[in-house]
């Protein structure tokens, strides 16, 4: 099946199943994170005590791991979280938030991919590359310019850490290393403020609760967030700026529907094997 | 005197009093919290460092202690808090959330009711029949349909807990175990958004601060919540949505006054001994 | 130069340099901290882990170190990250949050103060008070009236100190011991949100990343927040309130220019030797 229907069909389905999409991540976005999720249709539950996670996670429908504030007990909470919900078939997702900008960050993420299989990871260009070796120094949590494209970076990460990888930026790329879907929605104010990233990984967390196909849940996931960030642009006055754009993405998640998805994601699909 | 006349003073007074409220709450919604508490006319202060609370509740006029993403360390602030609370007779609110989820969260909440005396509970169906003994296994943080009415749940808690117990939903039902009103404002997206049930329980804290009427306080706090739900979701527009629904919430908290309130409340009460 | 027109010159320079903040800060606030720091240009990182506070701040051009709920870990980290930064010459900036208020609180920043170096400081009245030794008891984390003025506050506070003092409130006062700038913008529903404080170092902390005069920082952060509360005051509507101010101050702060800053700031500067 073409996958612009496949991820078109999640919309309805997730707002049907209210999928409980149980998230370790950062205090710094965690807000924004359970707000997106609960605008999609999910149910957020966001506990990274070591002492509960085990149960939490069997009750979820996904697991989403955040590495923006880790510390050495959330990391804790991430393992015995992400060990259970493998030995149950309940899809785990990272995102790592500023792999590569210190030494921690990056040791730790190399050791969790070591013990919990993950189905879907996004990151920025320099997180994902990283993520496989390169040796780009990221700067505190933004994105660096890199030689090779999204949709090549894509492609390399998704065969060497087998999982669909979503590497975000103007145009995003989700590949599953054998298809690869380029998306172009977007606008410039999504990096001027904070969580958009996290919130992405979010929805696609939800979307990941509802389906097998997790290739076309990181698209459905992606595109939603970049579609909303040109629907906030579009309607801003002249006098707003950034703190109505955040409002107003949020007004798009919780409006996007099959119908609208369909009339505004402008995305292509390669076949890459 | 009449519940509603109680309550519908509490609107100027909590504005001239400025209590300080000190909540021990999630990393989730504290932010939500602390600006609700400051919507309505208090002052909130949030720190949660065992080293700390004690010196900080003595300063304080309510304490509000919040289940939402408890571990050992706030467990323990819990504890010193609540007991100097209790010894110095200020107020303390516990919202158990997400109690039944997961044994850990259900056998601390039991625990500290042992250690601390509440003067209000305020909670979900789920979380309030949990705390009672019930068996209901709550799906993350959101509530289960049961059978019995928030009503009779909140008159048995109220006598079982010997406590003021608010249990919210489409009715909102308050209990001293004697006296019970049932609120039937609000709207459904207020379930659509994080943090409502959180921000009920900081304002019912607000009200707790400035009178020893705990039933009136809980009254004023969750119909507050209820009310501004009703008044954000009324002037939302088309190309809206929950984030700009979760703005006009908090604008309509700050808004709130005995008049509007006056106006906008329908409850009665009923004399259930 | 004057110091209107040095300040003036940070608003394009930390837009095109983009200067990366990192904030060891509170978890009420933290979340308004990583927006504005975006909304005026800078780049946020918020991590506090000690294992990697001080990888991270070599990457940073400002430290801010935030108060508002300090624990024995947050302090441990702003220890190492302070000295760091001291040995690289990487401004750093205090927010005294709620020194005042609890023994502990206050005993912390007077031991940080030993052994950090600080560039700019900013608090309110009381906070700065009790920084020199004053005995005023603070009431959680809002500000008590004194009877001396922010002005002589501001200076005696920088001499002692050897820092750039920041005591903001109805008037700005900002002063190296030398030079004096008070800031006469503001409004009263700065107040009535809670991270205003916090926002405004995060904005001194952006400036401060991209120049070495620490003085002109400071005032061209504490006077884009005071600014900003008038812009979002004066456009409030009568059914909006304090959550529509709220989204409102951080549009204003991502629209302030050289052009806009020249035309709404009233300031005047006194030489005080």
């Amino acid at each position: 099946m073409n996958i612009k229907f496949s991820a078109a069909d999640l919309f309805e389905k997730v707002k049907e199943r209210k999928p409980l999409v149980h998230q370790i991540t950062n205090f710094v976005t965690v807000n924004d994170c359970a707000n997106a999720t609960l605008a999609i249709g999910g149910s957020p539950v966001m506990t990274s005590s070591p002492k509960e996670v085990e149960a939490m996670v069997k009750l979820a429908d996904a697991l989403v791991l955040n590495f923006g504030t880790i510390d050495e007990k959330s990391l804790e909470a991430m393992e015995i979280a992400g060990r259970t919900a493998n030995s149950r078939n309940i899809p785990v997702i990272l995102d790592p938030v500023g792999v590569g900008a210190t030494p921690y960050r990056t040791e730790k993420a190399s050791e969790l991919l070591k013990k919990v299989s993950f189905q879907i990871i996004r990151g920025n260009a320099s997180e994902i590359h990283r993520l496989i070796g390169g040796d780009i120094v990221t700067r505190g949590v933004d994105s660096e310019e890199l030689a090779i494209s999204n949709e090549a970076l894509a492609v390399s990460a998704a065969k060497e850490l087998n999982s669909v990888v979503v590497v975000s930026g103007a145009i995003d790329a989700v590949s599953n290393g054998k298809h690869t879907s380029l998306i172009d929605n977007g606008n410039v104010l999504l990096t001027n403020v904070t969580g958009t990233g996290c919130m992405a990984t979010a929805l696609i967390g939800a979307f990941s609760g509802i389906t097998d196909d997790y290739y076309a849940a990181a698209v459905a996931g992606i595109s939603t967030m970049s579609i909303s960030g040109e629907i906030a642009a579009e309607t801003l006055q002249k006098h707003e700026g950034t703190g109505t754009f955040r409002v107003r993405l949020i007004d798009a998640i919780s409006r996007m529907d099959k119908e609208m998805w369909m009339n505004e994601v402008k995305m292509n699909e390669e076949i890459t094997h």
